[in-house]
């Protein structure tokens, strides 16, 4: 389908919403906080990037790191949503497990970049914007310990050890730094792959019953 | 034994010597990129805190990058000198697996503050320094995949994913963001757990041998 004439260039200025507006500021911020980072960026720059003036710019967004936190939260909120709903689900221990290795890998991959930001220059976050953040993590991390309890309490994991779990979401994390969109694998392969390496480990079964 | 009285307080300015004044520097900058990020500190606060004049910092270290480059250098090249011991020993791929293991966790630990600034701060390396860091992170990682080859092609491992590889490392690697000394574990004990986590997984025997 061919779109509307008049859609075809930048819509005119009446339709250039308030939230259009504050989106365009977010995407600048977003590539040159990931390319520059967080110190290295200078609000000017963002306010050219988005093709936006200064003024209009603090009007928009507040300061710079009110945008920084907002692009943190955009992509930490939705992985917690996900993570309670498997966390609270039916499915038994391993299954969540499974579930929640696939919804971190995948929102990782597709806010590629924000997790790049959060770890890098996740401490300019001050006072109640840091607290914020950090109480994210903390709910997040706690979906995951809770599943890990539950599997080992039901004798289905070896272990429900603080360091399995910090471990696993700093994997998870990291993966992050080395996914190219055109490598070997798709973002749901990694999650699989992953998954295998945690819930079965890398020694072949012949290996282990030797050693059993 | 009770130190001679002329050690008892700071050395004679005779005894400080280019290579004291530089471990000033370079421990002054550890704590400083550590806390305030690379781009955060400023030359003329690293001259404060290592008690030195501006001019005399410049004449021990050039510049600020030359700097960070020392101190990733310093922790990354004994990481690569133990990965190429294990991998050209004599060892079986699983023993070389766990090894590789204990000595990177235990690595990262003692440089905690230096992985940090990397994982933060290495995209402040230009040109040749970028490069050579480069390079020497990427004969460690080509030191774990000959032994995940080896293991791999000797029917010891189920895969040799460079996925897997490329996670170990990450996930080795953020022991450095949640890594507490007066946490519940020691060094070696997290190494162990991380490493039976990775060959043996986490699900329990019972239950792999009722699916499997």
């Amino acid at each position: 389908m061919i779109a509307p004439v008049r859609r075809r260039g930048r819509p005119p200025a009446a339709e250039s919403t308030a939230g259009d507006t504050r989106q365009r500021i977010v995407r600048a911020a977003i590539d040159l906080f990931a390319e520059k980072g967080f110190h290295g960026t200078g609000v000017a720059e963002i306010g050219e990037r988005a093709d936006i003036q200064r003024g209009a710019l603090y009007y928009h967004i507040g300061s710079k790191e009110e945008l920084l936190w907002q692009i943190l939260r955009d992509y930490i909120q939705p992985m917690l949503v996900e993570a309670e709903q498997i966390t609270d689900g039916d499915d038994d221990p391993i299954t969540k497990l499974r579930n929640l290795i696939h919804s971190h890998v995948r929102l990782i991959i597709r806010h590629q970049r924000e997790v790049t930001i959060q770890l890098r220059d996740v401490g300019a976050l001050t006072g109640g914007r840091a607290a914020d953040l950090q109480g994210l993590r903390d709910r997040i991390q706690r979906c995951w310990q809770r599943v890990i309890d539950a599997g080992h309490a039901g004798g289905l994991l070896r272990t429900d050890d603080h360091v399995v779990t910090n471990s696993v979401l700093g994997m998870l994390n990291m993966v992050t730094f080395w996914y190219r969109p055109h490598g070997g694998h798709s973002p749901g392969e990694i999650a699989d792959i992953l998954a295998t390496t945690l819930l079965d480990g890398v020694v072949t079964c012949t290996d282990r019953n030797t050693k059993g």
